[in-house]
């Protein structure tokens, strides 16, 4: 974090500049004033900025670095340039409020006078400064996010709980597999989303560390009390080493990564509604909220949310593959390099929080066509059931296996449905074929054998939304 | 791309929509809105938009699809509309004008009335207009970068030759290894650039061709002439599949490969300057207008310019890694993945443009302290013109490193530098060291032996120049 | 490049080591023995490394560094370890051949003597020899991606030229959009493919530049002749500064940036066929050959070589991922981070040559079953069609499209299929409707609508077939 | 997972083959079938996927699926295939054994028959075998990086209280900037690695869940105990969702991005160490052990150990972007896209356990010159302390700034050292100098003036030293 470019050295005069074709004629080019100034994205942080100043103040106030009606000029001040942020009546000076540091404390000084406002910056330094009004941003940003997620996850199984009958063809390779509940099918995703939930939680303590004392890089040479600041500004903890404190940029790190892996459940989720609302499959159709027309075709409904969802997950692992390349291999402490984990931090969380929220309106609003899902279903997808009808009458697992595959084979041979086969036909395969078999053609009583623990079974799946139920508590 | 949402659905009724406890409680998400609205990023293409509708219009004249009359209507219609973005008084209407397509249609249709703007669109899709305006923009802002490139390389070659005669330590590992030109050093990066130069040619080249005409996704079939449409627009060659040229982002991804390596070149240079400006090397001062102050500590000059190259090479990467990661294993056409492309493609253009820029001041007003750079030699760098001096006197190699090995010994055994050895010390190592040994200690005498194509020597560094400047004619 | 660790200085002795509880209690860290060798896989390059030093041998025999016999010595001694190699006879001795440069010198040696063998290395670095070694396999391996790219274009042409009557529904957004044919879907991958070809061929030109001569960063000083070195060798052009030479990995990042867009293509075309071999479409069926069945599942065929390719497009990017971010601003020159360029340049080469391989298997043994792929249209998809007539009859595409739309909306209230509506109720909707529109139900004669350059009709297809053949000549 | 490629189709000979210019001749593609096989990387697992037989055919004996001499027989049979990998003597069969699942019980069948061994699959799939093998594998490959990281914490504390009284130029944009201990250096990185010890501990947690019993994506079916099972494997806990176990790959993601960040600190780290031993700086010297020599220039001692690190950290970042791209947007459930998890994973973790014990192998055997570090200070990093001094006395803080600033002037200007100006000149230029503003120039009363919470006074170091212990216990 720096000072305005001066233009008092006489290196920087017209005749130096153009002695090897340089693309400027002034002292100054205005486009390294653009390129390093930061103020049109963290202004985003103003409060975070504000509450911090006073939390400096006041500890100032402590150590007698400032006295009490220093202080009170001090915090009024900081809550006029507050309101002034608030009503949208800041005015940034361009080229001077070359950050949110910077803007908010020369507004300061113009409000209760240079020279009390210049003592707020006591011992203070812009490293500590940015990175306690990240992590304050952030911290409070994933709060947010964390009750967002928490009510998609109450709808996923609001949903999985009312629509817990719905049986549809289970995939894997994208070939048919075997029957499952439509709610199992949701409870994937909810399970996945439910474990983000607890690093996220997670993520939170590391991110709410605070930073403020660490000075430049050697920390706060007269005797601020960190602690106290920490607790007026709501942190769980220090930073510990206050070099670390102004070099590292975990926590927005941490973040990219928990979004991008977040955001790929949500790509995956999305390719899977994506291909089940194709008209080849049907199986559901999306609300008109969340799907579009075409301006060519008068008959499309496109699902634009939810291929902008699995597109931007794109997006937010840029964020984070971008950011780690920024950092790394870096020299330690503040290099201006980390500027450039702000506005990606700041879009990251936008990209997040929008995307959480399409997504609840999305799988909130579908409709499901129960009569499709059953019609996709075929006969050969109880292949196993039938293996295993034989495993339970006493067959190895190898033999009955293939007396399955002879009975698909069969059913093939002579194009008929294995569920339309005479008994005699499976009994002419295998003697131990009874008249329960065409049982196993009940694609309901199918999912119900699969009653383990994480099955697909209705006890099994009411079970997957108790256990998430009771996260949500 | 698609149309506005409608609200007309009953599936879109807020009680369908509440069932699992959505998060909006109208017929239509203001939120997807946003989400899926592009204008507030693609206006940026309404120059190219309209040309394209111009051409789009005078080839459905010829077709006879519209009259005379019409074309001159919608031509001068469309000039209106850009005349109001070039003097900044376009209205976009919210949630109406969801991209720079229906925008400009919209507006037409105010000026000149629907019925014959309507004809407009006849048989064109989005598809094949947002593919369109991407890559004529992106044609023009190569060009741009093409001449920054350019300016760029003529800093560095008329620096080169003005400095041809300061000497430095070159080093591999970071650790000095033999002395070098300056020069060369700077050759070294930019004959980088100059293969940059070369493989944006080539992008250029195939970014340049124009999709209109491809319709949705089948072509167009009012037998349209595409050649005349983009020979009208500046275009060297047709995209030519129609399925492929509303499904490809190759152009924006091609970009962004190039602008991440050329990047990864500013931030190895950035990285030789940081460490050459520290207090440590002292070989390069950067000029106040590309450096700070700190906040905190008043004798600081920091070397912001280069820090944000630095960084910003992760950003350049990140939107690369970001696009591939959208683009990856969607089907084929246009999917909505797809929007999430341009954002990326207009950042990565200015980011590239500027870092140029920056790069092309910072180099163009550094000063070098060539007395520090010689302070810095070390007589152990010549440790190898030692064993070559032996070479050229007919030792073998490997006897003749062995040989020097014991002279580097014998100055550290006895802490006498190597050039402050006497004859006779040498002598005592191997006779056939002779007077001339200590020309060899001349570090000018040192860089003029590498005088193969390609070395440090005067004439191979003026070779290195000519090159470049043969590239810049 | 750096010679094996010597245990020589007194810091190394265990006590030492041992100060701060380090994990080793020798002198030497096996464990860094293993992580700083190159030779279990740069053993890879062992003909070009033989092959640069008969050269660099010649070389010095020009400018009489050695004389005819010692040459000769070498020359055959060289020939000899490379038989060695052939022939699976070299032995490697672990923990002294740390690189391909020094297990061949150490064995030329043990077979000429190391008096003539050290002559070798007269004026060479081993920064040079990795470059030089790494770059003519590249442009080997590159020759031969080019040939087995060739023959997967030849596969698609010949395949859509012999199908090239077979109709199918295109989709955007994986929604039924219009009426293709399957030729112009392969097509529509084959552009990409010969764009990827374009590439390729100017990527190789790049590669194909030779480093020998470039020292160890600051050029060879005994004035060797670069440019027959270069002719020996095959290179095309000499890298122009010795700093570069031996500190650019540009020609691996060119390849990966190369190769992860190729897979980005092959991706997207795995994603098609996946979907399209999925039961609920059916149009293709994947040869035995490349898919798999299910051990738990007797009826299942899995697409395995398609999820292949999807997968290892993951891969192909993060290699190249990985190697930016290695390179990431790392000083000028060689610094031992590029030895981490060597392995995943080998990886990629390798992924990518199968890749081409088994895509071309893939797509020259599936099956269509045009069948499924006729019973897929739906009339919906002559929408815009029907439109299209409209406007040839005069009407105003907007109006024509607001028909379009109300006979939709007819056929989905009335519960009647577009085609199956009576002349009278199109004529109810609109007067101008005639006999002639059930033409336009014909899926054939939509195709052959699309008649642009690009488009999807008969002859439009057979123009692309054309293109790419010119190419493949 | 999937079935060896059958021959028997007619749809796979040769002349069906041939159709389209096809790359092979035969039925069956060799290369397909080393693209398709993992036997060769997942044979790592082969103590998991047999203890993981074991435990589910105990699970089988349970529910009566398999009779207590089958058990038995099956158990032997599995010690007796562990023993033969153990002792190297297993023979995979190319081409048959295409993965560990289908190698072990090839193996088991021949030892004790295909009758009992072919009950063991009874109830099971690929799909669930891997993703068990690969946790089972990875969280004691995770418990054994946990000792490798806090005795890496452990050698970094250590050294720490040792070197606690060594001070050296603290660094901000690589410019010095105020005195610290060496100490607060080491403990800026200890202190991150404390929060990656945090992250491992709760990741270890996440991964030591159990699949076994998720079936291929359904659940079993025989209502086997899942909890019993994980309990004789070790895990934890279930994962709760049998599409969610099979479809995951969460645990290699989070592996990854952990890992990536780690590396990401090991690489800023080594940057800083490779600065501060070029030359030029001169703080710390490299044991050999972690070092090499030149072949070209005898005198050169190269950092190559802390190199391989930074550039290691570039692949560790490709593994974890290459692996999200792969799982981007793929379908639920298993697709043979997730076998490219496999790979890199292993890699992954042998790249993270080594460069933990290389980093902790540097750092515990590098030497430090405390008196270079010493030389390299500068009277101007106590500028900021020279205000300070001023603001204890009371002069406000932006004055005694420009106070500071106008010192450091007088010195630049007069070219006097800071701490060589007479107490006169700092009086002249303000009066409330005294006689104590000496001190000052003392760095050891610098770094003690900074004793607040994380600051480089002892007191503070010793704390932070302290906290690190107390997670080591």
């Amino acid at each position: 974090m720096t000072n305005p470019v001066s233009i008092s050295d006489p290196a920087s005069r017209p005749s130096d500049n153009m002695l090897w074709g340089g693309r400027f004629t002034g002292g100054l080019d205005p486009l390294m004033v653009s390129y390093n100034e930061s103020i049109y994205f963290d202004r985003k942080f103003h409060t975070q900025d504000i509450l911090g100043s006073i939390a400096w103040a006041r500890a100032n106030l402590r150590i007698h670095i400032i006295d009490e009606a220093e202080f009170t000029a001090i915090e009024n001040g900081l809550i006029q340039v507050e309101n002034e942020w608030l009503s949208n009546t800041f005015k940034i000076i361009p080229g001077i409020d070359e950050d949110i540091h910077t803007a908010n404390e020369r507004r300061l000084g113009e409000i209760i006078g240079k020279d009390i406002a210049g003592k707020l910056h006591t011992g203070r330094s812009r490293n500590e400064q940015i990175a306690t009004d990240m992590r304050m941003w952030l911290r409070g940003e994933l709060r947010k996010i964390r009750e967002l997620l928490k009510n998609f996850l109450q709808t996923m199984v609001s949903r999985a709980e009312h629509e817990i009958d719905h049986i549809m063809p289970g995939y894997t390779h994208l070939q048919r597999a075997q029957p499952i509940r439509w709610s199992h099918w949701i409870l994937s995703y909810a399970m996945a989303i439910s474990e983000d939930l607890e690093r996220l939680e997670q993520m939170i303590t590391r991110v709410n560390k605070c930073p403020l004392g660490a000075g430049a890089l050697a920390g706060n040479c007269f005797g601020i009390n960190r602690k106290l600041i920490a607790d007026e500004l709501g942190f769980d903890d220090l930073v510990w080493n206050s070099m670390g404190a102004v070099s590292s940029r975990d926590f927005a790190i941490e973040l990219m990564q928990w979004g991008s892996m977040f955001m790929s459940h949500i790509s995956r989720m999305s390719e899977d509604i994506i291909i089940y609302s194709s008209s080849e499959y049907g199986f559901v159709k999306l609300s008109d909220a969340y799907s579009t027309g075409s301006s060519l075709m008068p008959h499309k409904k496109n699902p634009d949310s939810l291929e902008l969802l699995r597109g931007k997950s794109g997006r937010a692992f840029g964020q984070m593959a971008g950011l780690m390349m920024t950092v790394k291999g870096i020299p330690s402490t503040y290099n201006k390099d980390l500027q450039e984990s702000v506005e990606p931090m700041i879009e990251h969380i936008k990209l997040i929080s929008d995307s959480i929220q399409i997504a609840t309106g999305v799988l909130s609003t579908l409709k499901i066509d129960s009569k499709k899902m059953y019609e996709s279903f075929d006969p050969f997808m109880v292949a196993t059931d039938l293996a295993d009808y034989l495993v339970l009458k006493g067959v190895p697992f190898r033999e009955a296996h293939q007396i399955s595959g002879k009975c698909v084979a069969y059913s093939e041979k002579n194009d008929v449905p294995m569920n339309r086969m005479y008994l005699s036909n499976f009994q002419d395969i295998d003697k131990r074929f009874d008249e329960d078999i065409f049982e196993i053609f009940d694609y309901h009583h199918s999912v119900e054998m699969h009653s383990v623990e994480g099955g697909t079974s209705k006890a099994s799946v009411q079970n997957q939304i108790d256990k998430i139920q009771s996260l949500l508590q």
